[in-house]
């Protein structure tokens, strides 16, 4: 066999040429967690800070023993002792969709843990931990996984844990294990179950931890959680995509190209991707709502942008379309929530129906006549996304629905109308040169939706060091003897301040399934934050003119590896977009 | 105004952190550019190593002036003296799809031609050459655009220069301008221009040197032209997605993830990416039409793979395909040889056509009866596809094809029929314990196109460096006086070694729109290169088990930037696949 060829076989495996370096590189360290080069646990103190939430009483009443414990008040470092309990077994679990950085958490944990105490792995997520599929990480899986993407090591899973079944298994999973400490890596959802495990297994004195994780962006709490680990990555990655298909619009000179960003229900991937790469238009959900655009005049709002451009010979550009979006145009958003009740009412009976055809009639009579007249109105594709099963969690799946085709379709009927009839565009007040140049332009389009390809990518040094940190935080957390809190970093640009937030002080009462839970509030994008008002003060001109800007494939090194997103930046109050979570540390 | 805010301000319109910094990066310049550290042009000689295209005769007899110039006779360069020439005027284009180093072809041309000439750039392809669209190129505009993606400064089009008046135009622009050269940077039907212009040209005592671009990598001459610039920053940002897709695939365990992949005819795509990711399975067309498998053999071998996993527990996975699939499968070819010769016979008579049922009912009657048959059996998507009309070369837009949902469909479609008929998957010899598993097992899946993404990022240091001495060479040959040559760089691991082929070397005659043509032979994947020997050696392996790999986003600095593409350090017999192309200089 030639050198290369073996070269190239022992690359296999995770173990590409950029695998094997990432492994070595030192990631920035908090100080609070650092003595004498070396990386230590860290203390935890009450401060007088509570997070008082609208449903405070009724979250209380369900929530006695954490609550008595925690009195919903935000813990943070201090430098006065170190924690240093051992014996501690402490199980760790990823729940929900994948995000960058997730091994760093592990390995962050257990270096809090150190060797006195043992760190389980959970197989296959929150299932994994019904059924008990547990086992001991070693201090050999920490070098192969640092650094690196996915949550592979671990795998994960969707299972909501809520019946009297499940809470049985995990209470027995818990004891066979012997273990004094979960801790879950997830999103909203999975950290409201944590807020449920923590109050549950008080008695059983096992702890339990939240990390924040969702590329979506959605689980950030102002300046207590300034944003969840794995959206860094995420929108850096799209970011880099939309900035070569950006540069490619004046090079080949002939698309439009409109492209979904994956995200759920909030809009924050598509606000950072815009900030990072200032598209011609992109479609924010929360302001369509706040505004009550209608779907018609969101496409009118495109194709005028689209006629000025061509107008002026630009026959090209971008057009970022966030995954929710459907869902927040209120007309839409009314049709599913009917659909979403009627599901909840009687998704037993719809599912025994074996054809579309019935199911659709049967859904089609329990809705009002303005949704009736609406669901007609949409192609037969959308109607029939419209109409999926929903995900463990009673959510629509709004990544099934083509949003982005869907506009193309809309937005290419309405300009030959403006075609057609020139004074449909009379309020663009064209001169006659430009209203000739738009009637003889071209519109041809490209569809995209960038989703999967974020999730797993090798996480930028932000989220490498971030989730570092937060798994940090979580050990120190369970050394402390500490539970029902999430952790968080704040001060973002300054060094890092590690903190940890009760959760029973993030929930609300909110309408799901047709009934009410308790559930972390997710955060939508905010109309009047600092980061939504300089995008709303700029987009004018990145829609005018081609000013984008591409910011490229991520580095890990050299000059410009310490970045964080543009939003949390801005709505931080942050000088500049440079990150400093502390010192460089070999691991 | 805050300072972040007047920070971001300063990053649009190019300038990221990311884009200011790469132009100052370093970047590697051949030995033979460099004299004192700073770069000069080279100079050429002919070689007694002719080029015999098998239709050398023919060839020779509409070539005659650059023929009996160039003796067909090979070029390389050679540090005797320096070509010192001063006064000319030379123009540069870029025709056809972009890819990335593009700009760093015009940085090498300005920096050989230096201050005693003129460059000028083309606007908007060979259809701006025709029309005359000429601008200065000035020192400050090489300063922006070095290291950078995209044409998009000066733009492309794919207009074939074939007419006598277009012929006649161009002699016109070169008139006006007054021009003693013309750099075509395009692909092989770019190139074969180049040498019809070059032809053209002889007697104005125009000199035309061809650039050889092209993310397809197709236009590839075994050890004389290695590759073509931008395949090495498509396929890295493709593995990379791949590679991130891969790694989620073990994360949430539900996915195969059907990706097609852009490239055209040539599989050169699909194999390098599938030699730096090791998917489960990578089809390669060239593979596919050498051995005869039918459509339905391909559906099947998935499904074989698929169930094998499954047996195991792994209901997870990813499938390359290539863009041009579908032209190699002999059934699917005969009848797309049908549809192109019927198009290049009644194309104008169809054209007039206004309904598609029209023109499908007119098309249908001229296929044979196999043809027909197998058009039948194809979903609707897929036949409205074949249909379509024909680009500017009479090429099938093979990229409009949606193979990937295709062969998902199919797949879905026999797995169920292997579930219902456990005979059908005897040949696999499952234990029972594996055939309960695959049994019970499901099949999601999700489908990708990654193209557009790929052509215009910023250039890996391997394109970067490639280009920028590929201009350096096409400045040289322009100095010496040479016409009808594309350059060339070798020996990409040690030091590069400068070429320059004569391009009536490379014609050949092939059948396009029904009739004969000379035309650059498209480099297809050939089935006994090193490359698809080492793939083929590995993938039932990567097939049997999870031994992916991630390559990363593509890094400018630190450890591992100088990659070179997989498939080539293969070809070429490099002892790695760390290139070297001399010395990082400033530029």
């Amino acid at each position: 066999m030639s050198g290369l060829a073996s070269e190239l076989i022992s690359m296999e495996d995770h173990h590409s040429l950029f695998e094997n370096e990432i492994r070595k590189l030192p990631v920035p360290v908090c100080s609070i967690f650092l003595k004498d080069g070396r990386i230590v646990p860290a203390s935890f103190q009450k401060t007088n800070q509570a997070i008082g939430s609208p449903d405070a009483e009724k979250v209380n009443h369900e929530f006695p023993k954490t609550v008595k414990e925690s009195e919903n008040k935000i813990l943070e470092t201090v430098p006065l002792s170190r924690a240093s309990a051992s014996g501690k077994r402490v199980a760790v679990l990823f729940s929900g969709g994948p995000a960058a950085g997730g091994h760093n958490v592990i390995v962050g944990l257990k270096k809090a843990l150190g060797g006195n105490n043992t760190l389980l792995g959970v197989k296959g997520g929150p299932k994994g931990l019904i059924e008990g599929k547990l086992f001991k990480i070693k201090e050999g899986d920490i070098a192969g996984i640092i650094n690196t993407g996915g949550f592979d090591f671990l795998g994960s899973d969707r299972t909501k844990i809520k019946t009297e079944e499940q809470f049985a298994a995990v209470k027995k999973t818990a004891k066979d294990f012997q273990l004094s400490g979960i801790v879950v890596v997830g999103g909203d959802d999975s950290n409201t179950n944590a807020a449920v495990l923590a109050e549950l297994l008080s008695d059983d004195k096992v702890q339990v931890i939240g990390v924040p994780k969702t590329i979506d962006g959605d689980l950030q709490i102002g300046g207590l959680l300034p944003i969840s680990f794995g959206f860094d990555t995420a929108t850096k990655v799209y970011s880099e995509l939309v900035g070569n298909i950006l540069q490619d619009t004046p090079s080949s000179r002939k698309y439009w190209h409109f492209i979904k960003l994956m995200g759920r229900s909030a809009s924050h991937v598509a606000l950072e991707v815009a900030l990072q790469t200032k598209p011609a238009i992109t479609l924010i959900s929360e302001e369509i709502e706040e505004t009550k655009m209608s779907l018609e005049g969101i496409v009118s709002h495109i194709c005028d942008i689209v006629a000025k451009r061509a107008a002026k010979g630009i026959n090209h550009g971008v057009v970022v379309v966030p995954e929710g979006l459907i869902e927040f145009i209120p007309e839409v958003k009314r049709l599913i929530t009917e659909l979403n009740e009627t599901m909840a009412k009687f998704g037993e009976d719809i599912n025994k129906m074996n054809f579309f055809e019935e199911k659709k009639d049967f859904l089609y009579k329990k809705l009002t006549a303005e949704s009736t007249k609406l669901m007609a109105t949409l192609p037969d594709e959308i109607e029939k996304m419209l109409l999926l099963d929903r995900d463990s969690h009673g959510n629509l799946q709004v990544s099934q629905i083509p949003t982005e085709r869907l506009l193309i379709q809309m937005v290419e009927e309405k300009l030959s109308e403006m075609k057609r009839h020139p004074d449909e565009f009379k309020h663009l007040n064209l001169s006659d040169e430009e209203a000739k140049c738009f009637m003889a332009s071209k519109f041809a389009t490209n569809s995209h939706f960038f989703g999967y390809e974020g999730r797993c990518g090798a996480p930028t040094l932000f989220d490498a060091a971030y989730t570092l940190n937060l798994g940090l935080a979580a050990g120190s957390l369970i050394l402390d003897g500490k539970t029902g809190y999430i952790v968080s970093i704040t001060e973002l640009d300054r060094g890092g301040k590690v903190q940890a937030l009760p959760l029973t002080g993030l929930l609300n009462i909110e309408r799901r399934h047709g009934k009410d839970e308790m559930v972390i509030k997710k955060g939508l994008v905010e109309i009047n934050s600092p980061a939504f008002a300089y995008f709303a003060e700029r987009r004018g001109v990145w829609a005018e003119k081609d000013l984008f800007t591409s910011p490229g494939p991520r580095q890990l090194w050299g000059p410009i590896s310490k970045q964080m997103p543009i939003s949390v930046a801005l709505n931080r109050g942050c000088d500049s977009i440079r990150f400093d979570l502390g010192k460089e540390t070999s691991l």
